[in-house]
Formats: C-alpha cells, sequence, structure tokens
C-alpha cells in the first residue's frame, strides 16, 4: 500500500501548496469558518447539474480557500452527512478547483479509553478507513476498508499541538456491534461519516489528503452518540474552525513534503 | 413523498424514451449483457478526469443503450461495489450521456421467506432506501433512509413476467441485526449495496430510475451469502441479461408512463 500512496502523491510533494478545498458535510459545522475566513459563496458551475452542494471561496493569507460544504439534502431538508454526498462533492470541487489538497474537516466521534476529549481536535494518520463495507469475498474485503493514504501531516501537528489518529468512516452515527469489531482492526482513534469517501475520491484525481476532525462524543461514553453530538456541537465546531484557520495559515508558502518534516529554513 | 416524486418526475413522463442508461458494479455481472447487445467501448470524457469506469455503447432496436460499469478499484483491483463508485459512475454518466431513464442493475440477496429463488429477477415498487445509514436525529433519521421515488415500471414487470420490490442498498455483503431491523421497517424484498445511491443522483439530475435486479443469494439461508453468490453469481447474471435485454426492447417507442400503464394502442 505505502509504494502505491508515495508512487500516486510524489508529484505533489513539492509543488507550493496555494489551493486548499476543505469538504465540509454540515452548515453549522462550517458557518464559524465561514464567518471567520470572510468567506463569499460561489455558484457551482452549470455544467455541474443541479447539485446542492455550496462552494465559498475566501484569501487566507497568500492562500486560496475554497470551502465546500454539501448543504441541504433537497428531498430531507437536513444536511447532506454521510459517504454518498462526500464522494460527489468532493469530485466536483477537486475536479472544477484544482486544489493543491484537500482537507474532510467536521465533527466526530473518539474514544475516552484513548484518552480522548469532547474538543480535541485530530490530524488524520497513515490512512482513512472504512468500517461499515463488510464484503467477505477475496480482495473485496480489503477493498471494503479502503486503507487510502493520507498526507504525512506529522510536522504540521506537532506545531499546532493537534493530536494525530488513524480516521474511520461509516454512514451512522452510532457504533454497531460489527463496527466496533472493524474499528478495533483497524486501529483508529477518530470516527467519521465522510473521511474515506473523500480519500478514496482524492487517490483517483491524484489530489493530497487529509483530515481535521474535532470530537463531539466519546463513542465509549454511557450517553448516546445523538445527545453528545447535539450538546457539543457548537463547542466543536469553534475549535474546529479555529484550527482550520490555523492549518491554512501554516499552508502558506509550505509543500505536502513540508507538512511532514521541518524545513528549518527559517523562513517560517 | 409521492407528491415531490410526481412532481420532480412529472415532466420527463411523456417524453419517449430514446436513451437508457444501466449502471452495473461488476464486470462479470455485465459481461453477458456486453456480448448480447454487442456494445462497443466509449472513453469517458477527459473533462471528467482520471475515473476507473467504463461506458459501453450499443444500439438495441432504435434505442440508446449506455452500459456504465464501475470497472477495476485502482488501489484494489476488484470491482467498485457499494454506494460511493454508484454514486460517481451515475453522476458522470447521466452527466455526460443524458439519458431518459436510467437503470440500476445487477445482483441482490432476496429472502426465501418472501418466496423469492435464485435467480429471480425484480423491477424495483415505489422506492429504494439504505438499511446502513443509522442517524438518530431529528429529521437525519429520514435522510438515513433515503427513501428515493422509482418509476412506475408494473405494466413493463406484469408484461415481462417480473416480480417486483421495495429494493434496500447498504456497503456490506451480509446483514447484521441492525440491517435486519431496518430491512424489516422499510418492508424491502430485494437487497443490494448499489441502488439508493444511483436513486438519490438520479433525484438530483431529474432522471428517471429503476432497478432490475436478480437474485444471487438468499438472505435468510444457512448458507453464508458470499458463498451463494458465488455459486449464483454466473446464472443470475445470465437471467440478469436476457431480462435487461428485454426491458430495453420493451422502453423502445414507449415513453416513463408507458411503463406503468397499458396504453392499449395496439401499436406494440
Amino acid at each position: 500500500m505505502t509504494a502505491v500512496a508515495a508512487a500516486s502523491i510524489r508529484p505533489m510533494q513539492s509543488r507550493p501548496i496555494r489551493t486548499v478545498a476543505v469538504i465540509m458535510a454540515m452548515r453549522a459545522e462550517a458557518r464559524p469558518l465561514l464567518d471567520e475566513i470572510r468567506a463569499n459563496e460561489r455558484e457551482l458551475p452549470e455544467t455541474a447539474g443541479p447539485l446542492p452542494f455550496q462552494w465559498y471561496d475566501a484569501r487566507v493569507g497568500g492562500l486560496n480557500a475554497v470551502v465546500a460544504v454539501n448543504g441541504a439534502d433537497r428531498r430531507h431538508g437536513v444536511d447532506g452527512i454521510g459517504t454518498q454526498a462526500a464522494a460527489l462533492n468532493a469530485y466536483v470541487t477537486m475536479l472544477h478547483r484544482r486544489p493543491d489538497l484537500v482537507i474532510s474537516a467536521g465533527t466526530a466521534g473518539g474514544w475516552a479509553d484513548h484518552g480522548t476529549q469532547i474538543g480535541d481536535v485530530f490530524v488524520s494518520r497513515d490512512r482513512v478507513v472504512f468500517h461499515d463495507r463488510r464484503i467477505q469475498l477475496p480482495g473485496f474485503d480489503q477493498y471494503g476498508v479502503g486503507s487510502y493514504p493520507v498526507v504525512d501531516a506529522s510536522h504540521l501537528a506537532r506545531s499546532l499541538r493537534l493530536k494525530q489518529g488513524i480516521v474511520t468512516t461509516g454512514n451512522s452515527l452510532d457504533e454497531s456491534h460489527d463496527d466496533r469489531q472493524a474499528i478495533a482492526a483497524s486501529g483508529a482513534s477518530v470516527k467519521d461519516m465522510e473521511a474515506a469517501s473523500i480519500a478514496w475520491v482524492a487517490e483517483l484525481l491524484g489530489v493530497p489528503m487529509l483530515a481535521i476532525k474535532a470530537i463531539t462524543d466519546l463513542v465509549d461514553h454511557p450517553t448516546a452518540t445523538a445527545e453528545q453530538f447535539v450538546a457539543n456541537l457548537d463547542h466543536a465546531s469553534r475549535r474546529l474552525c479555529d484550527t482550520l484557520v490555523q492549518v491554512l495559515e501554516f499552508c502558506e508558502d509550505r509543500t505536502i513534503a513540508d507538512l511532514a518534516h521541518d524545513r528549518s529554513s527559517g523562513a517560517k
């Protein structure tokens, strides 16, 4: 896996990061960031068809930020969370906006057992996986897990004092017995509903990808996930916003390789 | 739901069906059909980016058939089954090929309890739903289920002696305890891994949609689903092929409305 990942991402490693696309599922998750960076809504191109996604543009220092929000589902009115909307929004955004880096950003679950607390912000480490694609056929079992590589952002994480962990994705807010087994096998410490789907599309289109996730709920806490999520969404979205602004500022004048290693150039 | 469905599909009801897109996940499912209708592979447009999907064109009588196969996953080599690839393939196919009707075609699970046998072919009825998107938040619970409308194809089903049922979609080959509860609640009788995702995109783009599914395995049979699937894939794909050719022939000189009701015009 590592060889494939390295080969597909290598050409991008040394290119300066000029445009970053931030893919977010929920309007409430995105609102603090959109206000903070004074983003302006921008129409999707007509050629993309009638899609519910909302794009916002901003300049953060010398960087172009594109925030792409899944937006309201047309049939049900609520935000288009989950992997299907994430895949399509990520595809259209990367195809039309050609970012140098794509970030799956949002709220997520964590585990008290791993020392995680509400409001902690994680940067993805190593790979993102699926935990709800159980396909018991040779080859398909690994395809189900996915294991899409993410950018090595260990220098970024150290500099901004962020935790790092493997992010695991599924289409449910809760964790079923089967999900729990899959998550134990992958070693994930962050549970979301979009990252692996975005990583799949990012790999197809050759765009370096990472995830930034703020913890709204502890999967191993006795209180139901939905209840924790509602109680902590505002707090986590504010923490997410603060971190995303720092991440965007950190990317300026850096390359993808610079997110892994300190250049020690003194330039920044 | 019915009112929304009727409103979004009504403008297409009376238009003659000239182009049908058939979205399929597995190359083995598609092969008999591609051979039978002598389909020619056609490159995806460069503007769609480097996607693994494979398009095939054929004429079936006076009808244009576009068969869009998810194709081999670039990382894992196996067919890109499941909802993420289905959503993206369906989007790109509908956007660029502008079909009058999109069909989610493939193999699926059924239930002996419902009188279903291996090799039975179903046409979707009423709606397609998800069974693995459990989101216990107000409004999101219904979003999770999806409930995307399908074309009323009762005349088609009667004419070709096909069964009809609600199709339910999830990203796993097996059926977990939670899946079972969701499926019992929706009343579905066909279990696949793509239809609801394709229906979601079809509704966004305003393209009438139905599913044609051939049964490879009985969910309530003691033999593991994967074992049944492997044993019956060829047989079911052959039955699927025969039915799809009949469906395409049936669509010629008909409108979407004609799939529901016998025109009794004597023209066909």
